[in-house]
């Protein structure tokens, strides 16, 4: 294990945090909270302090193989997350610092859950703040280890480590030969897009604070509301934006670079085209379901069902989170497909969550596979994905993360059913299902959502679960951001070895 | 495909099936129900009579590959089903042909889900019906098929195709050179042990029909029940034989075997061990969960908490389903670790459902070997258990098994959400969430476990499903007690290819 390395590259990552709170700073100027001022400035010293103390010495090996790119992106993530709670903290606008932390994790992770504990306390944050919580979500989105890759002269090899370990879906590629040049496109491209919504949020007459914030969290597919009511309040046009935009931000960025080369055929790949096959019917069940049941909970004209429908399933299969209305009162049908489309999640190479459609199709091919080997045992073919054969190496490594997926699951649902008292004091008053709600919510942050059902449901928040429960959470939104293994290899003992 | 060799084995099926319809008949004789006496044997002319029609004819071809195999298993079952259910629908005791199909291959398949609307219905049954229940999860625990053929002499190549294809687990071992002895072993050891807990039960003083039932739905972890409390009523000394015998019959048969050939040591093998061992801490985190948590809906002592929980983790693990005490009013904790371990199951090569112990540790070692090879991608070692290296066609197979578990699970669950109008009259007068009810019953049903949670919980039931639910639930059913493959190859068309 190269440490001098590791260390300096957290250095610069501490540089570059003190860059992006130059975000808040200004916000905070601009609306005259000297109060909160003062802590963000803090933070940055601290930032600036630690980030400089990691520059001294110089490393005699600048050498970095597989195991050094997935400990430096876990770490980075970390450090980052640990001094992005700071602004939080000092201002005591988050009392406490695993609540900060909490709420700063979810951002860069672009979960968009909430330890908030009520829509009337985020609308009460300070501007500053709120754009804080929402910057992270676009800094998070598209790699924030991909971003200094973009400006900092670093070593081929190295950039290729860490852009794999940073950047999620079963197959990471190259756009152009340079990796440097390929982070630079991908940021281009998000950059434009990110402008593109905004100017179109503008023009439905959001004001300039709320569409700044909204196309940040939704950039980055992450799900911070600055609203109480989530986007209920404002009108059908902006809601259209936002499910566009949600879903457009979740196709794999590759696709935009082909069709700016022409290659518009190219562009749509199957992973895109089963994405939106999926959009398509979950939407359209969903808008039926609604106009079929009648319940006194919501009474929707055929239009209402539709945007409603195609807002949530954008919302959750994007894996932003946001919200109009609070889908965990629609029935059964309808709730089960967002709970199901949460673990499918966005297109590889997106700035979206879950487990990824291409990992799916990956699983459906190597198992649809096994059953014609059983048929035809002496009939051996490869398998094959737009025309390119899939490695043998890339089912397997898709069946060990699913696997390793549903272990993290389970130990992640089992300790959290330990936290009695919230749960008990949450669900008793209110009714909701501790089984629901314990579910959901470890299925929201391991797949960076937000929202689950229940008590974590689009009307809920994170705030009565434990500081146990909260690190938890904490460990999925990181393990599910960073595809699993990076954070899982830091608990490896072998990993440490010289 | 080799259609009259399939035609042949499916005859014989049906003369045994007849022979098996002589359980009741004489049970008939004896408590005088000479109403249903007709209806069973009306059942066996129907048996006998298409029997015999497939003898018809003189195979040619007796060469069968796995491909029949498969098929033969699966076509097996279902016509096995089909006519068993003729008794309840004769004789009217269950009006709908579709309940008394699902009654029948929940007996068969050793599921124990039952459409008996109430515990009292459950009383009203004929003795005889009773029995003819319970049998059937004495005759499908074990296999039919491999019941078959310790009787009749089939060619070698044959019987290894129809064992692996009817045999749980991903691994399936001969015992002894041939098959045939294999499989008489195998029964060997199922009499003698339905046979002992039979004499234990009473023992205990269990009436005499209470008991030999009791022993048929242990001895094939099926877990139709008698009574309308379950086993609540019965003496602990009988819930503890019962719980022993749920988890004697949820090991490897063959771990039997080598401890009569004095191999104690190679009995208890790396699934066993994970087995017991997850038993275990599940008995004794639910057993601190329901003393140190208060309610008002029971109120344990220690020795209650104990026994209560030791039988509900081996009902619920070894797949059986019969129930003392209502989990479903257990606190979150209690409860999220029963729906996991619904999910482990027994182990290969028991009477148990589920994914099967050994298949979760395969899909372990692989998922960490997946690691290692991460961290040192030159290092190369094959993965192994007890002294063997685990064939990469074994992990591969096992993965493809677990992602297409996961593929039934979500149509299922699609499918029954569909349900609303039985569902929303269940789960809103009662308060139970339709997503527990509907997740459990997929899980309890694809496990061939029976009770879930919520409405078809411990003291629920699946009557107020609609008939397509309960046709999805069949199919669960199946699929779970024969692994998925060879019920799944019945819909590929290039299966029925001559």
């Amino acid at each position: 294990m190269n440490f001098s390395i590791i260390k300096r590259t957290v250095g610069w990552l501490l540089l570059f945090e003190t860059i992006f709170l130059f975000v808040p700073t200004l916000t905070a100027c601009v609306y005259r909270e000297w109060d909160v001022l003062w802590s963000i400035l803090a933070s940055m010293g601290a930032c600036l302090a630690v980030g400089g103390l990691c520059f001294i010495g110089k490393p005699k090996d600048r050498s970095i193989y597989a195991k050094e790119g997935l400990v430096i992106v876990a770490l980075s993530w970390i450090v980052l997350s640990l001094f992005g709670a700071l602004p939080f903290w000092f201002s005591r606008a988050i009392p406490s610092y695993v609540d900060a932390l909490f709420e700063t994790v979810s951002g860069f992770t672009t979960t968009g859950a909430t330890i908030m504990p009520s829509g009337e306390a985020v609308e009460a944050l300070p501007k500053s703040l709120l754009m804080w919580r929402s910057f992270t979500h676009w800094v998070g989105g598209m790699g924030v280890l991909v971003f200094i890759m973009a400006f900092l002269p670093l070593s081929g090899a190295r950039n290729m480590h860490i852009m794999k370990a940073e950047s999620p879906g079963p197959i990471v590629g190259k756009l152009v030969p340079k990796v440097r040049t390929t982070a630079g496109i991908l940021y281009g491209i998000y950059f434009a897009l990110t402008v593109l919504m905004f100017i179109m949020l503008l023009l439905g007459r959001m004001p300039l604070f709320d569409a700044l914030n909204t196309a940040f969290g939704t950039a980055g597919t992450g799900g911070f509301s600055i609203k109480a009511d989530g986007f209920a309040g404002y009108s059908p046009y902006i809601q259209w934006v936002v499910t566009a935009f949600m879903l457009l931000f979740s196709l794999n960025f590759n696709a935009y670079f082909l069709i700016l080369c022409g290659k518009i055929k190219d562009a749509f790949n199957l992973e895109i085209r089963v994405f939106l096959g999926i959009v398509i019917v979950a939407i359209t069940s969903i808008t039926i379901n609604l106009c079929v049941t009648t319940c006194a909970l919501y009474n929707y004209t055929v239009g209402e069902a539709i945007r409603y429908s195609a807002f949530s399933v954008a919302s959750v299969i994007s894996t932003t989170g946001f919200a109009t209305e609070n889908f965990d009162l629609w029935p059964a049908f309808s709730k089960c497909i967002l709970v199901l489309i949460m673990f499918v999640g966005a297109c590889a190479g997106s700035t979206g969550g879950g487990i990824k459609v291409s990992r799916f199709v990956v699983l459906y091919k190597g198992a649809t596979h096994e059953m014609k080997r059983m048929l035809h045992p002496k009939q051996v073919k490869k398998i094959s994905m737009d025309g390119h054969i899939v490695e043998h190496e890339v089912v397997r490594n898709t069946n060990a993360y699913i696997v390793t997926y549903i272990f993290i699951f389970i130990a992640s649902l089992l300790a959290v059913s330990l936290d009695f008292s919230g749960m008990t004091a949450m669900t008793g008053e209110v009714g909701y299902d501790a089984l629901v709600t314990n579910f959901t919510a470890v299925v929201a942050t391991l797949n960076n959502i937000g929202p689950g059902l229940g008590a974590v449901g689009p009307a809920g928040n994170f705030a009565f679960y434990s500081d146990f429960s909260k690190i938890i959470f904490i460990f999925n939104m990181l393990a599910g951001r960073l595809e699993l293994y990076p954070i899982l290899l830091l608990f490896v003992p072998t990993t440490w070895k010289r």
